[in-house]
């Protein structure tokens, strides 16, 4: 059965059925989409992948990623006026969102608001594999700067758990 | 820990962090979150239900429900301009996308292009979930007319799954 669909290349490019297999092994992957850095624009751990299983065009509004923290990996900490729609697919883990600390675990849903501090975090003894929903139209992530992270920190819970 | 956001109401009531725990059981389902009948409008088989985990607002364009047809069970045969993302959480069945039948499996990634038919289906032995993300704004899906399905049906392998 032939795809006609290059999710890579955003939906314009479905003319036919369409159907990604997911492939197990010791990361999540699916045939024909690329394992890429995290991030382009933060320093974070390398222990986090990102694989886009739907661009946003003009026929899908938002962009479905998949990001698999290995264990003892991590997001980076950062707010945005867009919200994530997060469902866990992998494993277990910790979320911070705002000043909470959220235990997670498989097929658990988390939403970040918008303008909201927030990081995941895979437990040292598990990945943590995560899809995230998030509109195609959205403005850059906002890191924080020294006086922020002072700021967090304060918080001897967070400080515990903020990477 | 509670939950200040109720994902049934939007996310505009996003003023906490959230968090909605699957609760494992014979339906996948999360804390707080309705099982509703599958669709309004037509009068598929009730043995598939809708969960809307996140619903489309001002902060999120797009809808994203979780789908369960039981063993047997499958979706309405539809066709619409907006696109679906479907990412298969649990089971295993078949899915027919224009004119192809996909063998889906758990995590596996199926695209529904615009107005094409589509239609998912449990397998016997087996439940079959999937999340289908959605624009938010989108128009009411088509059903088959009977110059339709008599045109579906003229191909003997559409034939046999199409119900």
């Amino acid at each position: 059965m032939k795809d006609t669909h290059d999710p890579r290349n955003g939906t314009t490019h479905s003319n036919g059925t369409v159907h990604i297999p997911f492939t197990p092994g010791d990361r999540f992957r699916w045939d024909g989409i690329d394992v890429k850095a995290y991030s382009s624009t933060t320093a974070v751990s390398d222990r986090i992948t990102k694989q886009i299983l739907f661009h946003a065009d003009e026929n899908l509004c938002s962009e479905v990623r998949y990001f698999e923290a290995e264990p003892g990996g991590y997001s980076a900490l950062e707010k945005h006026a867009h919200v994530h729609a997060v469902v866990i697919l992998r494993g277990h883990g910790t979320a911070l969102v705002g000043r909470e600390i959220i235990t997670v675990r498989t097929h658990d849903v988390v939403f970040t608001p918008p303008d909201t501090w927030h990081q995941f975090y895979a437990a040292p003894d598990s990945h943590l594999g995560f899809l995230c929903i998030v509109n195609g139209e959205r403005v850059r992530p906002i890191r924080p700067v020294d006086a922020d992270l002072e700021e967090l920190m304060r918080d001897p819970v967070l400080k515990r758990v903020i990477r």
